[in-house]
């Protein structure tokens, strides 16, 4: 029908293999792989953006987003915590390898890395960003003064646009001009299509923040070619748009149409309209307002207060320590 | 059809009057009158609930309802806020003057006022009482060092049953047998039934907090009968349910398939079901998890933050400062 | 001289064994212990105040004083802040069983506990209460759905009589009489005499809190006596009264005058003045302002972000984890 | 004696006068006017360090220091905020007509004015510069949309280095460097030399922000020289250093065994020891921990928040209102 933004590449994923794959197309150009470590509650999905193909189908850029997820294990489990911690740091590594070889990141330590928390912190489920960096330990005003570190992190909070008066992308910019570093990891709070993802799933990707992503919607182009530096986006999905509510009642209400014996026509009427005719009874359905409107859960102060920990102490665990047993690691 | 909550009386009302008033059916015991003061911005609008056919047909309590309105303003205007904080300082006072006559109030000053701020300081749009608190100036402490005064102020924010572990209620039941307030101000963000009543609207109540009510649903009932002294309550909605899109979705669709020439049997069709049916449809549509789900817009922030003043300078306004000059207040 | 608050029961024994411990005389109603566990980094020091001879030589009431401490290590260090949690269980649990022989606990499970946490959330040095309230899971809230837990928590941030208008003893006082628990665990932050102590020390102690103690100095007692139910206080000292520092710096100099050759006479002279003279010196030193300033380290806000997770962990290892290794526990 | 730190330039005047000048040292290079406008509670002094003599005897830099005080009002009074943020409009509005005669601001409209609200905000003495920009209303993000306004705001809130690892003016240069500002105004918290002044003073100075200033201690120079771009800073007074404390307390001691029959003679003793002697006495007094120690009152909060709003409105009166009514203004 009409498109419902999701952040997440595999919701996009499955969007398409729901409804145009039903109709016998195939999608080129782009590679999904899931996979779950023995004895691990994480299921891994990687979705790999090929080619121009796979971007215009999937309209998100080229390359690997990684999801992490884990519906069904208590959040508030400590030690699940740190498996995930664990996981985020070896794939953190990982991407950090993909970049050397791909050159655009330079081979040897220490890594300059500059962690940007976007977001509004006074709006709770845009608050993820602030808060990670709440937690986060810099260390590149000590340097100098140690031994050699394998990575010299600073860290950020550019606020948003409503407070600053800047696009966070000139704020960032202008930091890199000034301080030169390697690589960015951007952490963002992210609009899911399903409820089931809020809080239950990370993405990592190195295609880092385009235009129109994150809950406030309010920055432009965090991206190696608008930034001159790498970028790898950490984000988890706390809010669902109002429209993708608007958007599954039609659906379900047409299945349910069509699934009851005397309203069976009128589903299969609706189902069966031209494209054109389906655009048009949503957009009359669809207030102008919905547009910014966003659906959270009550207890979202808790899922973003949990989840900033397990991804800050998961960039520590990827930069701060010296692990050698990633090396092992093998996608399957 | 069926219920969507709402913690407004005036749209509890104009639904009724929507929905069944359109089938010709009067709503005896329930009274609404609408005003507008010369050259204010501000409509005024006051339910009351009069007897037991006006509490079944509305579900609310007993009582008055006063509602405060002012869509088409700009609310960062502080002169605007000023007035509506003026406006606001002269309802309290009536009511005050109104719970005098009816003996639940002491007739002689000073009166001893515990203002509560509900809700979570944790989740943005829940956090309009806990805000509200922060900029309330208290003199229960002075009490005895000056001149007697007009109002002797407490307050408190008691949090959430998910941080401490009690119901509210019994929060403030235990501190009002500490300290013996005449009154309770509870203020409260509300949960309305349609989006543009988010942020533009107060409602000033002398029923009380009814369980169910409020963003996040965690309170018992907070009335005279519970606690034994009236509650005023102050609210502003903050939220929608998410089940009310999904209402008004569906609504909206019957609409539009019945001013369509092709769809319009469907639309009627759908339109006359038994209600058995459209209710069991809509449960059909409705996951579960919606049931706590809320929509709010993406600048709720500044919305509370603007919200909070307003409403801490009207009760600085009706209880510090001596003013006679809404003793010509009258309704039209 | 004359009396300088310390909050630290261990700080005023030292006090006392230092200036009038050196006149010879003993100090009855009051022993001390120290100790370390093998390997363990943390020292621990034990002062019980035994009859009302101590009772007038420490200006504190009769009960046991803990005090962990470690100066050496760094507080940043995750295993280590582990290691206190444990130790801080161990003790907590240590006092419940004291609590119980004496009878003033309930003998059997589950044990109803509410947490205190006190002090102003908006000044950082007073944030220790509320911030540790801010990480502690209660469970109250879910009592009967579950298994017999081993305690049931509860938990409250009082505010401070500026922001309430209300003492903290009142509000305490009447969530026990409406919810009832077995014991209260008063969490607040202290003024010690040594800025060595700043953030470098936990005091747990069966006593409550007396009026005068406490950063904010706003609270009258919360003990046995007056709230009807024990009172374990865990404290931190984040601040060191400004009377503290121009005491020291009088004392300092005299001292030093004393070790100089030229001006060995003054010193001595001064040393020598009867307490009286004395005491009317330092009271024109020191400015009545003086006495609510108090001074504080820049980076309190990391030490009071730390210090509150290593104490909301060790309630949680001390009432959520049925731990049977304490009993080997000794003093030795 | 020895230097303590202050960062008002009237505190460093009067110092000298007390120190120097009673030695009938005249100060050349600095001028000192003070004046109060009718009916007004404010008293107006201003500092000026006119050349490289008064930039020594002050060890401040050449410029103009505006100190706008009103010890004797209740600083909860919400006219007299108003007196004063007006008052502040106004002077900025002529540091501003200052800078445009000095050809170092563009002379038409509109202003681009990026303002800096540095310090930590955790730490409540030092949050003044966030609380003021979390007031602040921006419109740089409106430009284009309006008509020509006077000013076009932007804000930021850097950080301090301890959570981002970078020092405050690179942030800043950065953000000089990408959205090219006419002007910066720094919000700073600052510290006193005299508890008297805290939360009853602002400074307004042309001169920017040294290495040393502030709180936190924590910024590199912010000026034209280190920016490329005229700097104005606002500041108030929120801590003394504990040094300060030792330092009264030793000079009071003197005075005081001066002004005693008996203790007379060392007294001056004291007073008359070389300077040297004197310095290395004080150095033995002072621990080396308080360097970085700072004493604040325990209702910094309050006063950092109500001051806050000050400084906003008067910003926002400064750029967004266009006044002529400050063309009378005159120093007397």
């Amino acid at each position: 029908m009409f498109e419902i933004r999701t952040d997440l590449a595999v919701e996009e994923k499955e969007n398409w293999d729901g409804e145009k794959g039903a109709m016998g197309r195939g999608l080129s150009g782009v590679s999904m792989r899931e996979w779950r470590k023995a004895s691990s509650a994480i299921k891994m999905t990687e979705v790999i953006i090929e080619d121009e193909t796979g971007v215009r189908a999937m309209g998100k850029p080229q390359g690997t987003y990684l999801t992490m997820e884990a519906r069904s294990l208590s959040w508030q489990d400590e030690d699940y915590h740190r498996e995930v911690s664990e996981e985020l740091a070896v794939q953190l590594r990982r991407m950090v390898r993909n970049l050397r070889k791909k050159h655009v990141l330079p081979a040897s330590d220490p890594l300059y890395v500059l962690v940007a928390g976007l977001g509004n912190p006074s709006v709770t489920p845009d608050a993820l960003g602030p808060q990670v960096l709440g937690n986060l330990r810099v260390n590149r005003n000590d340097a100098g003064q140690k031994d050699e570190p394998e990575a010299v992190i600073s860290g950020i909070v550019p606020g948003v646009m409503a407070q600053t008066g800047m696009e966070t992308a000139e704020i960032i910019r202008g930091i890199i001009y000034e301080t030169e570093p390697d690589l960015i990891i951007a952490i963002d709070a992210l609009a899911a299509r399903s409820i089931r993802r809020l809080g239950t799933t990370i993405q990592l990707t190195d295609t880092g923040i385009q235009p129109g992503s994150g809950v406030g919607n309010h920055r432009h182009s965090l991206t190696i070619d608008s930034l001159g530096v790498p970028v790898l986006a950490v984000g988890v999905p706390t809010v669902v748009g109002a429209a993708a509510i608007v958007h599954d009642t039609i659906s379900t209400m047409i299945q349910t149409l069509a699934s009851h014996m005397e309203t069976r026509g009128m589903g299969d009427f609706l189902d069966q309209l031209p494209p054109d005719d389906q655009y048009q009874l949503i957009c009359e359905l669809l207030e102008p307002e919905f547009g910014s409107l966003y659906v959270t859960p009550p207890d979202i102060d808790q899922t973003v207060k949990r989840l900033s920990y397990t991804i800050s102490e998961g960039i520590h665990m990827a930069f701060y320590e010296n692990q050698q047993d990633d090396q092992d690691f093998l996608i399957p």
